[in-house]
């Protein structure tokens, strides 16, 4: 089905309860960019009732030995079914269950497939959803995670040698190759996301990769954000603040800073005053921002600014 | 989407060369009733690169260790994902791409899913593809085959001890075991098809399983027929006549019997009169008929009358 297409019907049925149309979101960025641990936190708060989530990735075209012979990595579009992944995200945001390929990132095997049945919403995360017109054209809310290169390389290393069974040397080498088709084919997707989100230490505070990493989310008025100017004040500050700014390209965006350096105090007051100010008709849940067990304030508060949107959405 | 809104935009489209959409055959019956020999012939006939035939026995929920848990044979709907089944002849209907999944007969796994792309033509076989309202909505022409129950017995012991690594035993002992859901849900489908096709030996000729098999046609009047009365002439009643009878329902069919016991002069004779009768826009191929290399008249025939109405369905 062509996007526009695709994007008339879906606007003009509505999507979330009642409908049979999920409310979906898509959250894209390169290998290791944190998708997964963003997309853990919705799911936690909704329910696994409520949200579905799957990966994109698992639309690889070939298993780990065929790659061996091929020119390119999994980030070139021509390793991937993306005729079928946007062909799924079409049935999903269309109410429709799919079945699912399955890429066994353990071993690298192409597996059985799986039934997925759209619930009230859809997460999709992975390398390639924001890749093409009819793929986006299934979002009502899209995310692209962009933490600096040294960052998503330490990601990356660390993930790959303790999940995925690669050497440090492997991972490295590995993210070398993949680096012109990251350019090519993975990054331009930032263009076309309404928010972009970016875990980074603050140089300026001389912090590494190694300490707690803040937040700065570039909220793009691609899609109704919620009002947060009066949040600028004396009681949240320590824990966030907005700022008018230009993006790479040039464009304005309004930049929600979120700090590593706050209390849980000041983090956990400051989700309450923006959860109260969105008046989303849900109470605030307490499963946000953990990582392996540990909370991260930064973290919570991105997934909070994204429980709004999926949940502002079905409502609109 | 439901099976009369798909009714409509086929028909207000159109199928076959040039819009994108193909011509679409469903062959189905019970396991090991002759539908992979039937499917063989058409694609041979057609040649790869136009017909993709596919089996809706890939759908299977369960692989084999898993189904031994469960109350139910692969007859059984619920041991099918046929929701996927439908959706997937739907897309492949309108022209789009599937990623179909696999279940492995030799060894009872589900194995990593395959591109399918529609052709020219598709030719759908399996246990469901006649399933429900909206699976029938997919094709142009539908099959059901419905040879005797001793003769399909003896086809499927033949079949599963020699290519699925079963004893003879274990074959008949699964043959009783399937027979209830196959009276509940598989049979019920030859209710639902424009031909009936039966291949029997001729018991009133002292025929047995083991002699060559003649074929009946039965030919409802609910796709456009050929005309085949020219053909009741001294010409070709050695190798086959028109009769008209009554079905077992008490409806009136046209019954196309093909003998066994003409010459192959006799068979080859007819199948170019035929050919020619129908006015079939393509050459006659010279590739049906075959079971392991050798030649069978009343199969040829059957071909023969299914290419027809393939080809005629493109042209309509």
């Amino acid at each position: 089905m062509p996007d526009k297409q695709m994007a008339i019907q879906r606007a003009a049925q509505g999507s979330g309860s009642g409908t049979g149309r999920p409310t979906m979101l898509a959250i894209a960025g390169d290998s290791a960019a944190g998708k997964t641990t963003l997309t853990k936190g919705l799911v936690s708060a909704l329910g696994a009732d409520r949200i579905t989530a799957m990966c994109t990735d698992d639309y690889h075209r070939f298993d780990r030995d065929e790659r061996k012979s091929k020119p390119f990595t999994p980030l070139h579009p021509d390793c991937n079914y993306l005729e079928i992944m946007e062909q799924h995200l079409q049935l999903l945001s269309m109410g429709q269950p799919i079945l699912k390929p399955i890429y066994n990132h353990a071993n690298g095997t192409l597996d059985r497939p799986v039934l997925v049945e759209p619930k009230e919403f859809v997460v999709v995360e992975g390398l390639f959803p924001l890749w093409s017109k009819r793929s986006r054209a299934c979002f009502d809310a899209t995310v692209y995670l962009d933490p600096p290169e040294e960052i998503r390389r330490a990601w990356k290393v660390q993930r790959d040698t303790a999940k995925r069974g690669y050497t440090e040397e492997q991972v490295l080498a590995d993210l070398d190759k993949r680096e012109p088709e990251s350019a090519a084919y993975i990054r331009p997707q930032r263009a076309n996301a309404d928010i972009v989100v970016q875990f980074s230490p603050i140089l300026s505070r001389g912090e590494t990769a190694k300490d707690p990493l803040s937040a700065t989310l570039l909220l793009r008025p691609t899609i109704p954000h919620p009002d947060l100017h009066p949040l600028v004040g004396d009681d949240t500050e320590e824990a966030m603040h907005l700022k008018l700014l230009r993006d790479d390209d040039g464009k304005p965006v309004d930049a929600l800073h979120v700090h590593s350096y706050a209390s849980e105090d000041a983090t956990l007051k400051a989700e309450k005053e923006l959860w109260d100010l969105m008046a989303v008709p849900e109470p605030l849940s307490d499963q946000l921002g953990l990582i392996d067990g540990e909370r991260d304030g930064p973290l919570a508060i991105t997934q909070l600014i994204l429980l709004y949107h999926l949940i502002q959405a079905k409502h609109q």
